[in-house]
């Protein structure tokens, strides 16, 4: 059974830790703090193991649930060591002072910018799925649409992989570059999350391309 | 009974016609070829005028059911001729030569583009609702969404109202700006269309945010 690395233990750890149990592989915890994972680990229960960010990732997939800023500090402290790997980028590099642009300059991405660090293959993914709904595993009995960017197809085609067994729908929309538009909407549904116009809207909606 | 403006004859002003007629508005089409907007008017049926571009618009609110070029000479034809009324743009920048990149430069939009031609209060919206959507008024049974972005507020609350009136969901997501994350999303969306890895994607979807 193949074994995916997640690096974080907060919501978003947790959503996509719950979907890949529910896709039958085997998760491996990393922290920073090894008391953490392993608290953590045991929360989750399964086929779940924990240990310390900087130790070689047991999985052939290593999702960073972390924020944006951690994000570039992992894959740069691990340097050689995610090579060959596929690395999932979460994250939405939102400025959260202004909530009104992102850190990253028009014209490029998040993922780009960890994709320059490292040399593993990024995959963009999960930035548009809430956490919640990643626990559940859908939105209002919806399967939840999963949008995917790469510019490594193998690497892709294993996300792809992932996300349809865990239950979800694998959207693979093209080249990593294409997170500039999946960051840049991403933001904009996080805005409407903060907008009291929106009541039902309470970081737990998903985005869908309904068909 | 207020009065929406159509400048287009295509398949967008179409959908948009159909939706404005449920919502109970009287329709004006305009067209550069008279014979052409009395044909559709005639088709449309209902409470529908024909004109050609270029005459006053008898709407408060002028949908630009064109694209991005034409949108820009409409507009700057129009000159002062638009003053104080609400101007849809739909448009989808989309460079269709590479279908790789949008033809407005990375941190802008065509709306902020088309909106520094005109002293009309710009207003992004149903850039991310295909046409056959449109006419049918939901996909898949669910209604749609329509993302709607503009600076003046009364500008925006009368699309609002013309979509919610019109069996749709309203979604103002922002200052006319925001309309970077919607054409640079709704790009995405179109490639995905066109990819036959998608096959029930046949420009049909409906962009939504499931809550």
């Amino acid at each position: 059974m193949s074994t995916i690395t997640i690096v974080g233990t907060g919501n978003m750890a947790r959503g996509i830790a719950a979907r890949a149990l529910a896709a039958g592989r085997n998760v491996e915890v990393l922290n920073r703090d090894a008391q953490k994972a392993q608290a953590f680990a045991a929360e989750l229960g399964g086929n779940v193991t924990a240990g310390t960010v900087g130790q070689p990732p047991a999985g052939e997939i290593v999702a960073l649930a972390v924020p944006f800023e951690a994000a570039k500090e992992v894959v740069s402290a691990y340097g050689d060591g995610l090579a060959g790997k596929t690395v999932i980028d979460i994250t939405n590099p939102v400025n959260f002072e202004t909530f009104d642009s992102l850190v990253v300059a028009p014209g490029t991405s998040a993922a780009e910018e960890i994709a320059a660090l490292t040399p593993a293959n990024v995959v963009k993914a999960f930035n548009t799925t809430f956490a919640g709904a990643l626990a559940a595993g859908e939105t209002s009995g919806q399967a939840l649409d999963v949008f995917i960017a790469a510019d490594n197809a193998d690497a892709a085609a294993a996300v792809s992989s992932l996300v349809s067994d865990g239950g979800m729908r694998p959207i693979v929309a093209g080249p990593l570059k294409r997170a500039r538009e999946l960051e840049g909407f991403q933001f904009l549904v996080m805005t409407l999350q903060a907008n009291p116009a929106f009541e039902t809207f309470n970081w737990n909606t998903g985005l869908k391309i309904v068909d």
